[in-house]
C-alpha cells in the first residue's frame, strides 16, 4: 500500500468507526425519528435548491471540459424538477413502514423458553456510486430508514453536487437530534477510498452496495472482502411457448424489450418455441418497433431481416434496441438455454398452459421468474417495496429487488424464567 | 499458483461443476426423496459399521503415530455407539420438515400481478472441517435435506473414516435415484484444496461453512472469496443485575460457565452490577465448582481467590474452567462492556426487572440475547431447529444457530395475465 493509500485507508477507517458509533444510536432510535429526519432532509433539499444547482453547475462545467459523454452528462445534470424529485423520493422513503422490530417468528420450547426472531439493522453500509448525485439522497434515505449508518462514496464527477445534497441530508439528521455521522460522504476523490471501503473499513462496514455501471459492479464484486448486494448482468429471457396467446406474447415481448432498453429488467434474449404457430408477426413487431435482431438459423429463416447471432450474443446484456432471438424445442429447450446463458436476474414465460407455467416457475433458477408479464416489472417500486437500493442476483441474504427489509438482519431474543441446560 | 495447486484447483472446479449439475436436479426433487435418501444412508452407515471401524482404526493408528493430542484423538475416534449416533443423526435430519417451497410472503399488485417469495436451495455449499469424521454425515445430511449439493473437505487425520462414511451417504443417494455428485468429498489431503474451495471453485460454490477450531475459522474468514457462515469466537457475557433473584443468578451463572466449558455457548465473562446485594456466594459457587476466576479490582475485593485479570482476558474465549469477572455500574456499564468486548454470539441478563430486561434485549447487538436463561442454550437443537450446521455471528443472511432454513434462499414468483409496464 502506498503512503497515500494508507492515509486514505486511515480516513475511511475513522469514518467507519464514527459510523459504527452512530449505528449504535440508530439501533436504539424510534423509527418515527428517522422518518422525521428524512422529512426534514427533504425540506432542506428543497430549501437548498439554489445551492445544489450552483454545485451541480460546477460539476457540469468540469465534466463538460473533461469531455464526458452526453449520457454521463445527463446523469450528472440536476434541475429544479429533478431536485424536487429527489426531495419527494426522500419523503416517500420516510413514509415507508419501518422494517425494524418486526417479529419474524416465535416459539415456546418445552422447557418454557420463549424464542423470537426480530428484525434489527445491519449496522454500517457502504454505498459506492458513480455520476448520479441523486443516489446520495436515495441510498442515504433507505439506509437511515432501515436503521443503518451509511458511508457514501460518489463518483468524482459529481463531487460538488453530492456534497451539497449530503449537507441537506445531514441537516435533517441535526434537526431531529440524530448523529450526523449516520450519513457520511467520503470527502476524497482518491480511488483508494473505494479500495478501503471494499476491504471493510477496518471491520466496520458490514455490506457494500454498488450503484452504477458494469465496470463498477465488476470491480466491487472482484475486490470486496465484505458481502455485496448487486447484479452484474441482467441477461433476461422471455420464452414464448407453443401455448402462448399471440396478442399477449406480442405485447409482453415488445414491452419487455422496448419500453426502456437501458434498464436491467429489459429482455435481452427472446426464445420462441419451435412449435409456436405464428412467430413472424412477433419478430416483425420488434423490428418495426426499432429493434435490431440477431438470431440463430431457425429464426433467420422466419425473417431475413434478422442478422446472424455470434456465440457471444447469447451472453450479452445489450441495454439497447438490440435483441438475440433463438428458436428452442419447447420448455425443455428454453430451460436448458436459460440455465446456460441466464444471469439469474429475471426470466419470463408466455403461455396459457398452467402446467408449463408452473414448471417454468419451479425450474428457472433466477431471482425473479414471471408468467405472462413483462420483465420490465423487475423493480422494487413495481413490486410494492416502495423503493429499491438495487436488484441482487447473488444467492445469499436477499435476492431480486432489495429495499428496506433487505437492509436489515435479525437477532434471537430468548426470554426465560431461570432455565438452565441439563 | 504452483502447478500442483493449479492441478488441485482444477480438480475442485470439476467437482464444483458436477455439484452444480447435481444441484439443478436437487432443486427439482421432491423433498420426500431427499428424506428417503437420508433414511437409506443411515441404514447404509449401520450396515457399514465394520468397514467404518476398520477405516477409523487406520486413521487412529496414523494419528497416534503422528503424536496427536488426546483431545484430537478423542474427536477422531469412532466406536459402535458413536456410529449408531451418526446414523440416528442422519435419520433425525431426514425427519425434519423440508424448508423448500415455503411461502415467505405474497402480495397482489394493483395491476393484478401476484407476487410470491418462496424458499429454494442455495445451490452448492462447501463444508470445511477437521478431525471429527461425523461431520461428513451430519453436514452432508443438512445440505441434502435443504436441497443443496455439498462438497465436503474433511481433515487429513480423518481421511479414511470420512471416506467410509461418505460411501454410505452416496449409497443412500444411489438407492433413491439421486445423483451421487450431490454429496462429494475432496479426495486429496492437499491443503490447496481448501484454498480452491475458498476461492469459490470456479464460481460454483455459493457458501462456505467451516466446522472446527478457531484456526480453521480464522483462515476461512480471511481467505474466502465467497460468503461464509461461521463464528470465530463466543466471548459470551452473563450480566447479573441488581434486580436479579440470587438463586436464579447462581444457577444460571454456574450452568452457563461449567455445564460444558468447551462449547461456544459457554459464558466467558461474568459481569455483576455494583449494586447487586450479595455477589460473594455467586463467585464462591463458581470457584467451588472448579472454575478459576480472573477479575478487576472490585471483584478481587469481594473474593481474594480471584486472580487479577489482564487486559487480554476480557477479549478471550477460554473454553475452559476459567472465567473473567467484572463489576459494572448497572445496565449501562454492562452494555458498554459488552459493546466493547463481546463477539456478537450470546449474552444473557439475570434480572427480575422487566424494563431492564427489555432494554438489554433491545440494546445488546448479538446474534442471541437472553433473559434469565443459561447461555448454554445457544444451540440449534435447543432452539427447536432439529439440528444445526453451526452458529453464525456475521450480520447477513442468517444469524445465531443455522439449520435448514439458513441453508436456503428465496426467489420471486410473479404470475400475470398479460401485464405490460406502462
Amino acid at each position: 500500500m502506498s503512503s497515500t493509500a494508507a492515509t486514505v485507508a486511515g480516513t475511511i477507517a475513522a469514518m467507519g468507526r464514527r459510523a459504527r458509533a452512530a449505528a449504535v444510536v440508530l439501533a436504539r432510535t424510534d423509527p418515527a425519528q428517522t422518518a422525521a429526519a428524512l422529512t426534514a432532509a427533504a425540506a432542506a433539499i428543497r430549501a437548498d435548491t439554489d445551492a445544489i444547482l450552483v454545485a451541480n453547475a460546477e460539476d457540469m462545467a468540469r465534466a463538460t471540459a473533461a469531455g464526458l459523454s452526453a449520457a454521463l452528462l445527463d446523469r450528472l445534470r440536476l434541475d429544479r424538477d429533478r431536485i424536487e424529485g429527489i426531495a419527494r423520493g426522500v419523503e416517500a422513503v420516510a413514509a415507508l413502514p419501518s422494517p425494524l422490530g418486526a417479529l419474524i417468528d416465535e416459539s415456546t420450547r418445552p422447557n418454557g423458553l420463549v424464542l423470537q426472531r426480530v428484525r434489527v439493522p445491519i449496522g454500517v453500509i457502504g454505498i459506492i456510486y458513480e455520476s448520479r448525485p441523486n443516489v446520495t439522497a436515495d441510498a442515504g434515505a433507505l439506509c437511515l430508514r432501515s436503521g443503518n449508518a451509511v458511508i457514501l462514496r460518489g463518483g468524482s464527477d459529481s463531487t460538488a453536487s453530492s456534497a451539497a445534497i449530503h449537507r441537506a441530508m445531514v441537516s435533517g439528521l441535526a434537526a431531529t437530534g440524530l448523529p450526523s455521522d449516520a450519513i457520511q460522504i467520503v470527502p476524497t476523490p482518491d480511488r483508494a477510498a473505494v479500495g478501503a471501503m471494499l476491504a471493510g473499513a477496518d471491520g466496520t462496514i458490514a455490506l457494500i452496495v454498488p450503484r452504477g455501471g458494469k465496470g463498477l459492479v465488476a470491480r466491487v464484486q472482484t475486490e470486496a472482502r465484505v458481502p455485496v448486494l448487486a447484479h452484474l448482468d441482467g441477461i433476461n429471457h422471455v420464452y414464448v411457448d407453443t401455448a402462448a396467446d399471440p396478442d399477449r406474447a406480442q405485447a409482453i415481448v415488445v414491452n419487455a424489450k422496448l419500453r426502456r432498453t437501458g434498464i436491467c429488467g429489459a429482455m435481452e434474449t427472446l426464445l420462441i418455441d419451435r412449435a409456436y404457430s405464428d412467430p413472424a408477426p412477433l419478430l416483425a413487431a420488434l423490428i418495426d418497433g426499432g429493434c435490431a435482431l440477431r438470431g440463430d438459423a431457425a429464426a433467420r429463416a422466419i425473417d431475413p431481416r434478422i442478422a446472424p447471432a455470434e456465440a457471444a450474443d447469447w451472453d450479452t446484456e445489450y441495454l439497447d434496441a438490440l435483441c438475440t432471438v433463438g428458436i428452442v424445442d419447447g420448455i425443455d429447450g428454453a430451460l436448458a438455454h436459460i440455465a446456460a446463458h441466464g444471469s439469474g436476474h429475471t426470466e419470463a414465460i408466455v403461455t396459457e398452459d398452467a402446467a408449463t407455467a408452473e414448471r417454468f416457475l419451479a425450474e428457472v433458477d433466477s431471482a425473479i421468474v414471471m408468467v405472462n408479464a413483462s420483465t420490465q416489472f423487475a423493480d422494487g417500486g413495481e413490486f410494492g417495496l416502495g423503493a429499491e437500493i438495487g436488484i441482487a442476483t447473488g444467492r445469499l441474504h436477499a435476492r431480486g429487488p432489495v429495499a428496506l427489509e433487505g437492509l436489515t438482519t435479525y437477532k434471537w431474543l430468548v426470554r426465560g424464567t431461570g432455565q438452565t441446560r441439563p
